[in-house]
């Protein structure tokens, strides 16, 4: 079968063999993948990482323990955990000390003709929510995770910064439960999607200073956390939803005496992004920048890393 | 009067006169004043500050507009703020953007025989109460403050980092609230003293790592923060307790991975201080290490100053 192969910052493609089906899991076929910052960084070479990346998809079940699951439309949880350790227990299996994660860390990803996950891993899709949309739960997710960590009152001010995509959901999922959203960027094209979902966004020639009690960072630099810090008024919050790597030098005074408080925050419960995959108002197709065929992934990882792109597909 | 003056690193006395009490301030005596950890910083250059420090105080009323108050022994709020703006309004005055604060902040501080404070500032203290547990009720609202911030379960347990007078404080108020509270220290004495108001105290070798869902911070250093960061599980809470001056750098990506909150925490509401101030568990008796007349101030700061002193204190 053709998998994507990944080492030193190269992405090819290679032959391998169909994997084996352990007990309890799953024969996947891809159907669509997405391509992540996060795979970006692997190929950067965050993490040491080298394999099959791909952690967003959709796929059928080929073979599965569960018969009725055989044929089904899925898409999974990225986490592959222990299921019996504490983090387990309560549910938050995201923090399992002895987890793998699919394409990140020591489990083959998506970005293969066939893959395996854990059936309790994954979810069944709706016949009408298609393909494409469905596509998007992992980051989704991952953007409704804020919700499940902080309470914002009803009707507050949140700043987005950043206009990825990430911030792109993270500000529109956050209009659609009825926050007022300020979004912040650089892209006048990106920007346009969430203005068109009800966010109120802006390319600033200067950001604001001590003004929204709620800021979430999705500039994925060290100066967008910063300036986040500096946005937030005392005793607001500041929710870090990209990963900054390296050392960041932050100024920890303006911290305490304001007692802002910093959350980091990763990926999030699919069950929490569910209701909100067919949601019209979170304009996911608009995101799509292009497909490619799994054949050509490195191109495909070359057009996602290109200035102005948004979610490049791979098409299984 | 005798009022201590500090300028350029140096602490010296001078006479000067007595202060004008404006419209809705009393005039006050000081009885006892502290010297807290801000003084120290305040001589070493922060804030640029040149003047009267002084901001933990019991003093006896000699002037007020409100009859009642004059004869009594008073401690005070220190920050001195305008009533009127968003922060005042929801209590949080210490927030005021239009503050001024006692002893750091554009208002003259308490260590001086005669000094200033709005009478809305000031708490008449029970006449059981002892004027040296008294003036502690400032950095015991400071420690008070973290309760005020965060929720933390009852009985869960807490890990307060650093043996100073704040965090002395903390580990004796969280204690005393019933957290199974682990303080981790440099000074047998001063670990001694918590290990005795109920806290498990230790010396280590090495921190712990990702073993609490509460880390207290109150080392006032940058390593200390990191060491706290990685002491706490995923999805815990760092309250930033100390100030950590200039910048911090810190790896955020365990951070965000493992969804850990860093919070700000500064001063707090004297109304929570007051039900414990008089509240023998938290033993501060055993945290005094000097006294000294307000015209031995130089001598006073210098002691303060020492390796392994706790609290000095001014006699007025």
């Amino acid at each position: 079968m053709l998998a994507v192969h990944l080492e030193n910052g190269i992405v090819s493609t290679q032959q391998t063999p169909v994997p084996q089906r352990e007990p309890g899991f799953a024969l996947l076929r891809m159907l669509v993948g997405g391509i992540c910052n996060t795979d970006l960084e692997l190929q950067r070479g965050y993490y040491g990482f080298s394999g099959t990346p791909g952690h967003e998809f959709v796929a059928e079940v080929v073979e599965a323990e569960t018969r009725e699951l055989v044929g089904k439309r899925v898409a999974g949880e990225i986490n592959l955990c222990c299921t019996c350790c504490d983090w387990c227990r309560r549910g938050l299996g995201r923090h399992c000390p002895n987890r793998t994660v699919l394409g990140i860390v020591r489990h083959p990803g998506a970005f293969e003709e066939f893959f395996t996950l854990p059936e309790r891993n994954l979810r069944v899709l709706a016949d009408d929510l298609p393909t494409e949309r469905a596509v998007f739960l992992e980051p989704l997710a991952a953007a409704c995770e804020i919700l499940d960590q902080v309470r914002i009152t009803a009707g507050e001010r949140v700043a987005v910064l950043g206009d990825g995509k990430l911030g792109l959901l993270i500000a529109m999922r956050l209009a659609a439960e009825g926050y007022e959203v300020h979004q912040f960027g650089r892209h006048r094209e990106k920007l346009a999607i969430a203005e068109r979902a009800g966010v109120a966004t802006e390319i600033p020639e200067e950001l604001p200073k001590a003004e929204f009690d709620w800021v979430v960072d999705a500039t994925g630099s060290a100066e967008g956390l910063r300036a986040a810090v500096a946005m937030t008024r005392p005793r607001g919050t500041v929710i870090m939803k990209s990963t900054v790597h390296g050392g960041v030098t932050l100024d920890m005074a303006p911290v305490i005496v304001n007692e802002i408080s910093l959350v980091g925050s990763r990926c999030g419960r699919f069950e929490a992004a569910m209701p909100w995959i067919g949601n019209p108002a979170i304009r996911l197709e608009e995101m799509l920048s292009d497909r490619f065929a799994l054949a050509k992934a490195p191109t495909a990882f070359a057009r996602a890393a290109e200035r102005g792109v948004l979610k490049v597909l791979l098409m299984g």
